[in-house]
């Protein structure tokens, strides 16, 4: 019984299972080792905490983890992305929930520590957050820790950070940095769900305009090559020559973004940074120009700045809130600087989280299988990375070749 | 005062107000064209009956017509596409509306009959309904009738069979074959709302799946451009052996329908067509396959045939019906098999419509200005269609060259 | 015997033959109607004269009208794209050949005038040369003429022109117009062998690079579709509001060419017209940039004004020019300004001269059936192009879809 | 004086002289850091041995290294991709250049050993083959030795296996693995010109044409997201499950090899490995398909197996050669199986070399700088990566944008 969750409208979980029930069928991959892991139970007697967003695919990992015999905990990662049906579904399935759609901050951070109390020896993270937090304010909590599968680039960025000052103490593996994660998820899954979210909240057309995606990373790729798709003429704006390069082979316009603001319809942060877009870029942007945070948090896009240098604020439409300059010009600001296809959309497609999911399962047994790693934030090894890949593969009907032999040998030779 | 409107609920009028200037913001052709006929009052005492989804868009082109003098009676064209809160806010801006969501068929035919009880000079009508009406059963309402501005490529082939058969009593200008409206419309517009739409409802990426087009027409080429661009691999099914050649250059595969729909994640109707997948190929189609209309009304998808295959039908999701056959293969249908992105989305952008409806004010304005026009399904003057590129090109601050004297001569000249 | 032919170089014609057998293999729906053509004979006792660019493509044309039992002249339609070895071929296997490679104008023009003294009944013709002078200079050569197939856009409207002028005097066929015409050759058959010649010729990358494509019409669109393929930045200059907003929607730039000379590493022109780059360009030219003509003849760039504004012109590689302007700038130009992909490549690709010139077998056979047609410049009927278009599917393997009687019946009912 | 050169057509040399200069105004990177060198010298008293294609990019290279102090000796790496003009224009650059056009095998390999003979301190190498010789058969010519500086991914990975069995001796940089080589060279350059050569060879449309690519690397990549650009339809063959998926997500279809060969209109290996298409694939080949080797040497295609099936072979064009099977069935091997853009092109883009060959520059001044590096395969350090990246922006007149100080300081917080 969910007694100790936060989870008053249980009313909700119908809804939140025929979420669940749908997604389900579309995460083949999750399912193909979650049949596996309910056999073997490779968790039993294991606590896993996720910081995840609350929707109904992390609810397809959490019942995996949880066959797999785990006591799982789920806590939001963010108040605007749970979708509280979902999470009533879950506490009827003996998941403790710790969230509820547009909590308060205090409320928000306070969920994170009560989801520790199940002293965790493993924690699916996303930016590090409670790693963090098991390494300074929950520390007594942390007596089973293991280490930590983590999901964002900013939280790798941070705990390899730590690692550099000598301040991990456990080891960390970073799915972002495995091969099928970045395929599927940051290149596809993100500029799918980047645009679909844009193209629903706003019903504008995306061939012909002028889009600025700022940060040419795997997100910011991902969302610069489906805008090229839809037809729109794409600037991106870099601080690393090596991804401006790739962005120029790439047919895209390369500018610095103080210049690019001025020419865009849609200006778009995808840095994993804070103050990517401020008054500096806001004096001279385009009028009407939509901003669209599809990076980190909400802090990409600077709303002081924005706030200070308006004379008006409404809300537009749903999730648009419109800012009126005092020399008349408009921008508009989509839900309110959070991470656009979370806050405005369902999320990353399921097969998308499918893949993404599946790697952090496999990292977790990866931990619990060797729990005297030494401090380190690495990769998923390479052999279960391809693990992945190939049940994608046998899911998806397609075969694939091998190497003869003769062929196995041939490039350790050398012709003469 | 809208005594004779079907609406009720004038409560919702503010949201529609809401909508409505967000949209009319993105329609600056339209708005520009409103602006100048609200000086010289084209359609003074002239009745205009509109046969349109019942959207902000379609409110825009309402209060146009209305700023130009005429009086404006709107119909809805689909009882599932019409939105309340639109409706309810036209209504307090002096337009008659007839229609409601959800009508049943009988409410939806009565209120087409309504609608040409204002005894329209001119209608702008899609699928031809109110023309038709206006030459058979309300025939007594065409008194003033001088013609027709007609939306939709079903519309214009049922109209020019009419001709055929020399029954066509009044002219009819097909906007549908204006060089702009296929461009922004059927290629660009529809692409991007049928994939928005798609993605929005079923949160399944489109990357790497198969997609399955049927009709390789203005509507089908716009969806399968988006499908490729999106990551899809994309076939084909046509009747038309230069379209299937088209489609072959364009690096797509072609094959007949049976075949294609065994290997299909997404199958979309592009056709006009009734019946179009029926149980020929339920027979055979893939298991999961996600069965979408994007063509007309709710026929291409016989549903007929979709029941007395099933052994069991249920929602899946908001507008997602799955059904699962003996066998056990399932497929979904999405919004009922009505046309997608108006069932299941927001309808076309709106800078889409803009061009669109700019085109059915200069057509109902050349029909006005030439009321002895002989009974013919034409294009719009290609100077006017003309005249709406130059409006969307210097609304997007583009400028265009102009030939030189010496070049206009040079054409006809021969070197020797 | 081909005592009249000027072609002295008969020990060329190995090497002709061989690049006709390669090509013959790769054009197999002009073999398909050859193979039909010659049973049936119907060309039997007919002149017919080609005016064509002489490369192995044309060869199969020439073969395929006379097995149809024509007497066949070809006359080159460029002193440059004459390949001296398919003429040596062709004038073994009976037709009569007309042009050199390098030929001087005056020669040029005297082979037009030489090749029309077989009295031909029909001519297929390029630039509307042939039947021009049919008109005036050659009009004693006129008396078995039926009419024309016109193979360039340039050559139609200079036909129109003449037939709204009422000079016109024999019904045209303007192939161009075909659906598939423009389909094969102009948007996928010039887009690639205009980049094949310029990427052979040159060696440089297009990646990354800024190309300008002057014209928009269906050759330009081609050349642009596939630059922004190979990863270049497009913009288009053009003149018609219609196409400038096609490209603005299909996700490139649109701007004066006077500002796009000064972005453009390539700048090339497609419009059929004459001094589209001239000394008003060349002022603000980018150093180093590339000046293609692909449009028509070699008059679409300015040469006098190129050379006006020089102080050095040399050969920079084989077809590329270098001119260095006073204030140190380069501009290199590829092929002496005349077509590139004929003057510095083979041409359009086999297989898109295959449907090209199964159109115009098509259109001689409709003007031969059909002596006694109007003045007039006409498309080829709808019912030979998907003639030609069934060969092509059936050629690659392709199966189509047909219709249902009762979906036949569909579209010309109404619902209520 | 090139007295001991094998270059005796001295009177090449001005069409070399031309094509170097012409090359030249294209490689701006190079240049650069050719200007630079050329003022510190850091290869004065140095020997260095060049092993890459003799044409006019790597005369640029070996201007540059000769300008920065070293003595210079430039080997073919491939007899029929030797230009004899470059090489007898470089000769009299003070360069020795070992190898011509069509040489022998036995040629060819005496020129390699003949090259070592300068004792080198670097040598820049392609398939780690005088790294190889230096390590046996040339061991006595070591003397000098600090490291290689590797060209091509089959070299690194032999160089590897000889560092995985304690065999190597010296350090070498492994340029392949550099960012900006993969982004310049395996993905834009080697797709364009792969396609190029191909398309200037066959004149034959690849647009609507099924491509068969094997191996989804870095260099398949390239080329199938050209061939896909060009419009055709593009499977892939891999045995890797990652690059699989990657294939699938990138909207291309995968199957195994022996099913693709039957639907392939073109079948291109790039996987620097042997046999890969064999007799069990001729077996069941599409009649008249193109073979095409893009990755390595002109053992991808098994020509054994190739003229064991066939009755008859002959040149049916230049570069294309015609093989007829028992069963009617025809294929065309273009350049005798060897790398196709080399042996029947120019080999890779002036710009792409640009690149690469700045990175071969930076790799032996890094060996040079630090002499005691221990035997190792590894990657140019990032920040020579990056270097060679920023002179590319520069040169192309790109901006890019720098970090604040909060910005670099944010990724190391955590917000609680």
């Amino acid at each position: 019984m969910p007694t100790d969750s936060m989870i008053r409208l249980l009313t909700l979980a119908p809804r939140g299972n025929q979420k669940i029930e749908w997604i389900r069928q579309h995460m083949s991959v999750l399912d193909c080792i979650r049949e596996r892991f309910a056999e073997t139970m490779p968790f039993e007697n294991k606590n896993i905490v996720m910081r995840l967003h609350i929707e109904a695919t992390t609810a397809c990992l959490a019942i995996l983890l949880r066959d797999a015999g785990a006591e799982v905990t789920l806590v939001q990662a963010d108040p605007l992305s749970t979708q509280d049906d979902v999470a009533a579904a879950l506490a009827e399935e003996c998941i403790k929930v710790f969230g509820h759609y547009g909590s308060t901050l205090e409320e928000h951070q306070s969920y994170q520590k009560e989801a520790l109390e199940s002293k965790p020896h493993v924690v699916i993270d996303m930016g590090g957050i409670l790693t963090h937090l098991l390494h300074g304010e929950c520390h007594d909590l942390a007596g089973n820790f293991i280490g930590a599968s983590e999901e964002s680039t900013t939280g790798v960025k941070r705990l390899k950070n730590m690692l550099a000052n000598g301040k991990l103490k456990y080891p960390v593996i970073a799915v972002n940095d495995s091969l099928s994660k970045y395929l599927f998820e940051n290149v596809h899954g993100t500029g799918q769900s980047v645009w679909s979210s844009i193209m629903n909240t706003t019903n504008l057309v995306v061939g012909g305009k002028v889009v600025v995606v700022i940060g040419y990373g795997w997100t910011g790729k991902g969302i610069a090559r489906k805008a090229k798709a839809l037809g729109a003429r794409v600037i991106i704006s870099e601080v690393d020559p090596a991804k401006a390069s790739e962005a120029i082979l790439d047919g895209l316009s390369v500018m610095p973004l103080v210049e690019a603001v001025s020419k865009g319809d849609f200006i778009i942060t995808a840095t994993g940074n804070q103050g990517v877009v401020n008054s500096q870029h806001l004096n001279v942007i385009k009028n009407r120009a939509i901003l669209v945070n599809a990076g980190h948090s909400n802090v990409e896009i600077n709303k002081c700045d924005l706030e200070a240098v308006s004379v008006e604020s409404k809300e537009a439409a749903k999730n648009i809130r419109q800012y009126t300059f005092e020399d008349g010009r408009k921008v508009f600001l989509l839900a309110e600087g959070r991470v656009v296809n979370s806050a405005a959309g369902d999320g990353q497609p399921a097969e998308v989280m499918d893949i993404s999911f599946a790697l952090h399962a496999m990292a977790v047994k990866h931990l619990i299988d060797n729990p005297d790693k030494k401090p380190d934030v690495s990769k998923l090894p390479r052999k279960l990375d391809e693990y992945v890949s190939s049940i994608y593969l046998h899911s998806m009907g397609i075969e694939k070749d091998e190497l003869s032999e003769a062929q196995k040998n041939y490039l350790s030779r050398f012709p003469f």
